[in-house]
C-alpha cells in the first residue's frame, strides 16, 4: 500500500533541502534589514512603535517566541509515545514557517521592492506559524513530516491572503487574532483531518493517550502559553495605553477562565475528579477568546466574562462534542483544537462584533468584523479541504494505522528495555543483569 | 468519617464558580484600566515608574509571572505521585489568588472609588499569590483543592492587611518581601500545618518522596525561580540606579548561596553526596534573605554574605530542624518551606534592621523595620492558626491519610500498567503482551 | 587506586567554601555598584547603551541567564542516569563562574581601582561561564565536581586573558562570540578530555545513552537555547539598528539551520529516521556560526547561508567525525561539543574574516579577525591541556570507569525499585503487589 510508506529517506531530506534553498534565494532577492527610513505599510495599529527604538518590541517578541516553540511544542507532548515528534516536528514546522511567513506576509508590504525585516515583522512571522501549529494539533500522530511541510507552505500562504483581506481590505480589528489565527488554524486543521479520516482509528489507538510524566511535560507547554498570552494579544497593539489594555484584558480573561475550566472539569468527570486534558487546554481558552477584543475598551469585567464563558465552552467541548465529531462526522481531532482554538476563536470573533457594535473601539465597524470572521472560516475550511486532498497524495507517505501516535516511525527511539535494565541494574552496576534475566 | 471525603463533585465546582462569579461582580464594580491620569497612592518607591510608558515594567512582570506559575508550580513536582496537583493546583490557586489580591490590595488605594489596574498592580497581585503558594508547600499532599481555595481567600486577605500596615503605616522597607511574603507565607503555612497535624503520617508515607524524573521536573521550578529572582526583588523598586542595585544584590546573593548550599549538603550527607532536596531549595534561600535589603546600599559584598549565610542555614534546616519539627512539634512541612522561606525570611528581616540602623537606606527606620518583622510573623501565626481551624471543618473534605500525596484522589490519572505495556509492546505493537505476561 | 575516589566528603565542601570565601573577600575589595558616573572602559560597541537607563539591557540579560542555567543545564540531561549532575553541576559551575568571571573580566577595566558592576558586566559574567559549560559537555560523566570547580577557575581566567587580547588589543569583532566563547570552550574541553582519556570507555558505557524522557528533558534545553540565541548574539551589540541586525541575523540563521540539520539527520540515518542527538544539538549550530558576523551587514541571506552550512557540518560531525575522534584520537566528547561549538565556532570565525574582508563591518580588519581566531584556538588547546593535567592530579578524585555517567556517585538518588513498586501498586495502594508478582 504505497500511501503508507514510513521510510522518509530521500523524500524528506530532499524536500527540506529544496524548500530551504528556494527560501534562501527568495530572501536574497527580497529581504533587507529595516533601516527605519522606509515608507512601509505596517498595520496602522503599530504606527507609534519603534520609531525611535527599533528594539522596543523585542521582549514581546521573545515571549511570543517562547509560546511558539516551548508552548505549542510541549503542549503536544502529552501523548505517551509521541513526544519527540511533538516538540521536534513543532520546531521543524515553526522554523520553516517563520521564514515562509516572512515572505508571504512581506510581499503585501513591499517597500522599494524589498521586505524590510524588523521586530514587528518577525513577530508576525511567528504568528503565521501559530496557524500551522494549531492545525498540526488536529492531525497529530497521523501524518508524516513530509505531509506536514506541505501543509505548512499551503496554510501560511492561504493565511497570508486572508490576513491581508481582514486587516487591510476589511480593516477589521483582530489584535489577538481570535479569528485569523485561532479559528482559522483550528478549522483549517479540522478540514485536513476530515479529508485524512482513518476509519481504523474509530475505536481509538493504544498509543493515543498519556502516561503520568508525559502529562507533566505537556503542562510545561500549557503554563508557558498561559503566562505569555498577554504578550501574544498585545504584541502588535498600538503602543501605550492601548497595549496596556490588551495586557490587562488577557491577564484577567485567562485568570477567570482557569476557575471555570477547573469547575466544569470536576463537574462532568467521574467522582468530581479533574481531567488533565481539560486543564492542559481549556485553561487557555480565555486567551483565545479575548483576542479580538483585547485592545478594546470592554473593561476588566468584560474580559473576565469572556474568559469565564470560554473556559466553560471549551471544557464541555472536550467532554461532549469531541467524541461526537470523531464518531459521527469523521473528524479525529487529536489535541482537541476545536475546543481550544475553534469554538473560543469564534466566541472571540462574535465578542468582537458585539464590542464594536457597542462602540468599544473607535475605528470599528461591526459588519466588517462579521465579514472578517466569515472570511477566516471560509478560507480555513476550503483551504484546509484542498490542502488535505494534496496531503493525501500517496507520494508524501503517511504512517500506517497501527503506527500512528508512535515516534518510532520517524525517529531513532532509545530502546525501552534499557530503561528497565538500568533501573534494576542501578544498585550494583552489574552489566550482565539482562543476560541473566 | 465525613472529614475524609475525597469526592469533590459539586463541592469543588460550586465553590469555584461562586467565587469566580463574586469576583467578576466585584471587578465590575471596582476595576477600571489605569488611564495614567489618576492620583493613585502607589508605593512611593514606584514614583518614577511608568509615568511616560505604562508598559515599562512589563518584562519584569513577566519574569515574576514565570516564577509564580512555572517556578512554584514545578518546584513542588518533586513528589513521585503528586505532580498533577503540584503544578495544576498551583495554577488554580494563583489564578484565583491574583484576582483576589488585585481586589484586596486595591481597596487600600482606591482612586475616585476605583481600582485602576496597571502593570505595577498586577505585579503586586502576582506577589500576593506567592504567600499562598509558599503556604501550599507546607501542606502539600494533605489538603483538598476546596480547602486550599478557602486558604487562598483568607491568606490573601490577611496578607493585604499586613502589607498595608508594613508599607503604608509603618513605612518599613521590604522591597523583595523577605518579611511580608516569605516569612509571612511560611509561618502562615506552618501554623495551618500544625492545626491539620496528622499523627498517622508521623512515620512517613510511601508516596512522600521522589523518583528520578520527578526530581528533574522540580529542577525546572528551582532554576526558573533562581534565574528570575532578581526581577522579583527589583520589580517594584525605584526606577534607575536603585532598581539596578536590587538586581545586582540579588544576583550575587543567589550565586554565593549556591556555593554554600552545595558545600553544606555534601558535608552533612552520607559519603559527601549531594541531596536533591537541598539543591532544589536551599540554593534559593539567598534570594529570600536578601529581599528586604535588596535596594539598600549594602554593597555587593553585603549581599554575598547574606546569601552565603542563607544557604548554610537553609541546608542545615532541612537536615536537622525539619525532622524535629515533624517529630516533636507536630509540624509536617512537606516542602520544607520553613527552611526556604521561613528562616531565610527572618534572616532577611533582621538584615534589614541592621542595614537600616547602619544607614544603608536613606529613608529607613530600624524600629519600624523590627515592627514590620514582628507584624508579619504575628499576622502569619495567628492568621494561619485561624485559617487552619476553618480549613479543618469537615465540610471542605480532606484526603484520608493513606491517600495523601496521591494525585489519584483528585485527578484522573493514566493507568500505569499502560506504561509498562507500551514499553514492552513497543517493539512489535502487539496488544496482547500484558495478557500473556 | 587513589585517583578514583568517589567520596567527596570534606574535599568538595572545603573547596567550595574556601573558594566562595576568597571570592567574597575579593568582591569586598574590588566590587561596587555602577553609579553611572565612572569613566569605565566597556567594550566600545556598548557606548550608547545604558547612558540614561541602567536597566535597558536587563531583558537581554535575563534571556542570556536562561540560556546559561536552563539551556545548558537541560541540554545535558539527555543521559539516562546523569540528569541530576547535568542540571545540578551546571548550576554550581555557573554560579561560581559568574562570580569569578566578574572579577577576572573586571580587573581589565578597573575604574578608580574598582569593578563597577552593572547589567553589561553581569551579561559578560554570564558569558564567561558559557565557556566552562561548553567544556563541561566534553567531559560530562567522567569528572568529579571537585575537578570541575578547578576547571572553572582556570578556564575563566584563561578566557578572560584571551578575551581581553581579542577585544581590546586586536580589536577584533566577535559580538556573538563564535571564537572567544564557542570555539574556545569547545577546544579547551576537548583538550581536557584528551588528557583525561579513559581507554576502558573505548567501547562505550551502558549509561552513556538516553531514555525516552531524558531526551525530552534535553529538548527543554535545546529549545530555550534556540529561542534566546538572538539575545546572546545581540546583547552587547551597539544599541539601535546594529543590535536589530544581530537579532535578525541570528533568528534567520537558526531557522535555516533547523532545516538543514533535520534534512541531513534523516539522510544519514537508518531508514531516513531522525536522530535526537542531531536535533538536540545541530539545530543550534546556526546560532554559534553566525556569532562573529551577527552585527555585520551580511544581509539576511548571508545569515541564512551561514546557518544552513552550519547545520550540515554539525550533523555530519556527529555522524562521522565524533566516532573517529573517540576511536582514533582518544577524544571522548560526551555531548559532541566539537560538532555544536567547535566546528561551527571556527566556521563563524572564518565567516567573520571573509565578511570583514568584504567590508561588511566598517571598523573591521581581516588580519585581526584571523589573529583572534588563532589566539582563541591557541589559548584553548594549550590552556585546556594544562588544565587537564592539573585536573588529573589524584588529589581531586574522579569517578572509576564503571561509575561514569552515573549520578549515584555524587548524589543521593531515589531508589528506582520504588518507582516500579508504586507504579504497580498505584491502582489499589496495596503494598504487597510486588512481592506477589
Amino acid at each position: 500500500m504505497p500511501a503508507y510508506s514510513t521510510n522518509m529517506r530521500l523524500k524528506f531530506p530532499i524536500l527540506a533541502l529544496v524548500l530551504e534553498v528556494i527560501t534562501i534565494i527568495l530572501f536574497g532577492v527580497f529581504a533587507v534589514y529595516d533601516d527605519g527610513k522606509g515608507h512601509g505599510h505596517d498595520a496602522p495599529s503599530n504606527q507609534t512603535h519603534g520609531d525611535d527604538n527599533p528594539m522596543e518590541l523585542y521582549p514581546m517578541f521573545q515571549d511570543v517566541h517562547v509560546m511558539i516553540f516551548i508552548g505549542f511544542g510541549f503542549l503536544m507532548t502529552f501523548l505517551k509515545r509521541y513526544g519527540f515528534s511533538s516538540v521536534g516536528v513543532n520546531l521543524l514546522l515553526a522554523a520553516f514557517g517563520l521564514q515562509w511567513g516572512l515572505l508571504m506576509q512581506g510581499i503585501w508590504h513591499l517597500d522599494d521592492g524589498k521586505i524590510k525585516v524588523n521586530i514587528f515583522k518577525i513577530i508576525n512571522a511567528d504568528f503565521s506559524t501559530a496557524t500551522v501549529l494549531i492545525s498540526f494539533g488536529a492531525v497529530l500522530g497521523k501524518t508524516s513530516p513530509v505531509q506536514l511541510l506541505i501543509m505548512t507552505i499551503l496554510e501560511i500562504t492561504i493565511f497570508s491572503v486572508n490576513e491581508h483581506l481582514v486587516a487591510n481590505i476589511l480593516e477589521a480589528n483582530d489584535v489577538g487574532a481570535s479569528m485569523i489565527i485561532h479559528a482559522f488554524g483550528a478549522y483549517f486543521g479540522l478540514a485536513v483531518a476530515r479529508v485524512l479520516y482513518r476509519p481504523a482509528l474509530r475505536n481509538g489507538h493504544e498509543n493515543d493517550g498519556s502516561v503520568y510524566h508525559s502529562d507533566l511535560f505537556a503542562m510545561i507547554g500549557t503554563v508557558f502559553l498561559w503566562m505569555f498570552w498577554p504578550s501574544f494579544n498585545s504584541a502588535i497593539a498600538e503602543a501605550g495605553l492601548v497595549q496596556l489594555t490588551a495586557v490587562i484584558n488577557t491577564y484577567l480573561s485567562l485568570a477567570a477562565c482557569v476557575l471555570s475550566a477547573y469547575a466544569i472539569s470536576s463537574l462532568v468527570e467521574h467522582k468530581g475528579k479533574l481531567d488533565m486534558v481539560h486543564i492542559q487546554n481549556a485553561t487557555l481558552a480565555g486567551g483565545v477568546a479575548v483576542g479580538t477584543c483585547a485592545d478594546m475598551n470592554i473593561g476588566p469585567v468584560g474580559a473576565m466574562l469572556i474568559g469565564f464563558v470560554a473556559g466553560i465552552i471549551s471544557t464541555l467541548g472536550f467532554k461532549y462534542l469531541s467524541p461526537i465529531l470523531a464518531s459521527k462526522m469523521g473528524i479525529q481531532d487529536t489535541c482537541g483544537v476545536h475546543n481550544l482554538h475553534g469554538m473560543p476563536g469564534i466566541l472571540g470573533g462574535l465578542a468582537g462584533i458585539v464590542a464594536v457594535a457597542m462602540g468599544k473601539k473607535s475605528n470599528g465597524n461591526a459588519a466588517m468584523q462579521a465579514a472578517a470572521l466569515g472570511s477566516s472560516l471560509g478560507f480555513a475550511l476550503i483551504g484546509g479541504a484542498l490542502t488535505g486532498l494534496i496531503m493525501k497524495l500517496p507520494i508524501w507517505g503517511q504512517p500506517p494505522d497501527q503506527n500512528c501516535f508512535d515516534d518510532a516511525v520517524y525517529w531513532e527511539v532509545p530502546e525501552e528495555e534499557e530503561e528497565n535494565e538500568e533501573s534494576l541494574a542501578h544498585a550494583d552496576h552489574s552489566k550482565n543483569k539482562t543476560q541473566e534475566a
